[in-house]
């Protein structure tokens, strides 16, 4: 009887929603680390794991961690979790999708009344994204033991150190290195989150089994030149720092488009002074790599650096160019990616396999402990952006192979 | 005995210094129109003007206007000044220069006991740069009776529209017309303006006679693409709002390059949504084109906007492009060119003409009264930067020339 009881779509879904309320602005979400936003959503999230049969808590850096026990108290556990931030002007289902999902299977064993030989626990990060420090995966770096300390001193746009929004939180900046958890109580991490790229749609999945996450570099660059008058300078005795930046974006532009995995990306750009009738005389982007081999990705950086060198040397400006990221390839474990693709085609579906262009906290979580994903197909691969859609019968369909891998879940030998 | 009194060059850098603290920045100058900043240095000019032995008042876009009376009250008047606004992070002479040196002249006049056949009158722009709104020269249109009532509704990046700016500053939007003054009332707009270009400084003189203020094109750019996530979205399926926006800066430059006396300047650009991990799906930018030929910056201005679509086009973005500015050529009207060059040759020097490429009060100034206009050098032709720069002894003497040129000013025949 009991089993009839499964995850649902419209639920899992409505509760998206729910989270995507939790916004900086009306209109558009956008939920960045350590904010009011994200203490509103984390709010929802401890409720729904209290009504899943979980216990609920915020861990040291504001991650909010579930725990649903196995048949013995203090059982290790599988670990299953996404983020809780976003970035600017977000989707709905980017980190969110897989912490409602989790707690929708968890919630389905309270419903049936099922314990298993392990702890379950659902871990919503406080920042995968990055926007308000540039630093990424600082919620699940705090659960490997990876986190450096140095950040708490990083500030966001307005001035602010990490240290005093923890502070602000009502966090405990000393207590960070509490939220880190031991291997021998977790057994392994499972991720489900949206493909965020076009592959599954175009071969008629609804999910996939990951194989690695693509590493990534991402680069802070500023480049110093003149400011002058607009209508007074020559041209050719201008210094002007955004037309140097220009150059620079197309060189990474043109540097990534030369390998068919590779991908290059400057998201953010700024010049000042910034006004219509000042050359400006200085500029700040960032650079965001990635590529599915390590080597790879550090080849391309390493050609955008010197492009970008030359360009400015060219130029008669000043740069400087800070790694402000560098991470490496995550593989996801072959046997967490068998159990996902037994509980996929349990559904009658070819367990797809593969990697993953975007980043995930089991880049930082793997130092902790082996990692698997399962992807879900997103409407036109679109993700970081207002559009980003899935199907309820995605939505549910992905809850059920997850929760059956969850049950069949077997420890590795 | 009373022509022993002079213009003081240290009162007028004390002036500007005094100006300078009058910012939104500590550290830094800006103020814009309608600002807080700008309410208080018009304090300080208007208590300059009124030590000065002229009545000085608020006309109805915030332009300070002091009347220094001739012979008889109520004569038509010699119209002297410049702008009080200023770009960001600006230099401290743009503008306040002219404003604070018609002042000291005046002060002279007045010590002295002197009357001339006319009034003069010393206005202090509220909005020469059109940092704020965007659009230029509001103070001096104004009273050329030239200001366009649909820029009320014109907004500031937070929003505020140029009415409501207005009202909250204590000035009535309807009142804009009545600062429009007649053509039988000046009988001539003379300006004292640092060069901003290198040309007197190259050649060794402190100042210089304008022939023309160049005209300027300025448009407004915006690309449409489609945001995506940094990591998933292969590069020849991109449609990345800001390379097509860095491929159009380097456009205008290229385009620009060209022509000897041709400038383009991209001085504002944005990307949205602006994180380092998302592709920009739409990108703003300003362009700023000038030459002293209007024929030439229109062919040029034709020229980047075929640029700009045919970038766009081939990205698969859409453009739009606004003219937010069109200023055509404006010349000095020779015989006060000769006035201005009598008052320097008396000090001994050579009287180097020279055309503006920066655009000034002047050229709307040029529909109600013919204008003229005397250059200061400026150290290294900076300017619209903090490091803009004039000497003590430049500031007295061209102080002294625009005294003389005042003193022995006779109207057009």
């Amino acid at each position: 009887m009991t089993a009839s009881i499964e995850p649902s779509g419209a639920r899992i879904l409505e509760r998206c929603e729910a989270l995507a309320r939790c916004s900086e602005e009306t209109g558009a979400l956008t939920r960045v680390f350590l904010s009011p936003e994200q203490r509103a959503a984390n709010e929802h999230v401890q409720a729904w794991m209290r009504e899943a049969g979980m216990n609920a808590r915020l861990d040291g850096i504001g991650n909010v961690v579930g725990r649903y026990e196995g048949r013995s108290a203090g059982a290790p556990c599988l670990m299953l979790g996404s983020h809780l931030d976003t970035v600017r002007d977000a989707g709905r289902y980017d980190g969110m999708l897989g912490v409602v999902t989790a707690i929708d299977c968890v919630h389905v064993l309270h419903e049936r009344g099922t314990r298993l030989p392990f702890a379950i626990e659902v871990v919503g990060f406080a920042d995968e994204e990055g926007v308000r420090f540039g630093a990424t995966l600082l919620g699940s770096r705090a659960i490997a033991g990876t986190f450096d300390p140095a950040l708490l001193d990083a500030r966001d746009g307005g001035g602010t150190t990490m240290r005093a929004a923890l502070t602000a939180f009502g966090l405990d900046p000393d207590g960070i290195p509490g939220a880190a958890r031991r291997r021998s109580d977790v057994l392994a991490y499972a991720e489900l989150h949206i493909e965020q790229g076009p592959v599954l749609e175009a071969e008629g999945l609804p999910v996939g089994v990951v194989t690695a996450i693509n590493g990534a570099s991402r680069l802070a660059v500023e480049i110093e030149g003149l400011a002058g008058h607009a209508g007074t300078v020559p041209m050719p005795l201008r210094r002007d720092a955004l037309a140097a930046a220009a150059e620079c974006v197309l060189a990474v532009e043109s540097r990534c488009t030369r390998e068919p995995d590779l991908v290059g990306t400057v998201g953010r750009i700024e010049a000042a002074p910034g006004a219509t009738n000042v050359i400006p005389g200085n500029a700040r982007f960032t650079i965001d790599v990635r590529a599915p081999r390590d080597e790879q990705r550090q080849q391309a950086v390493i050609d955008i650096e010197a492009a970008t060198a030359a360009i400015c040397a060219r130029r008669n400006t000043k740069v400087s160019m800070r790694r402000t990221h560098e991470g490496r390839t995550a593989a996801c474990a072959p046997w967490l990616q068998d159990q996902i693709g037994r509980a996929i085609e349990a559904e009658g579906l070819r367990a797809r396999r593969l990697p993953s262009g975007a980043g995930h906290d089991g880049m930082a979580i793997v130092d902790l402990a082996d990692i698997g994903m399962l992807f879900v197909r997103c409407e036109g691969g679109i993700s970081h952006n207002p559009l980003e859609a899935i199907t309820i019968a995605d939505a549910e369909l992905s809850a059920r192979v997850f929760l059956r891998f969850i049950e069949h879940f077997q420890p590795a030998a």
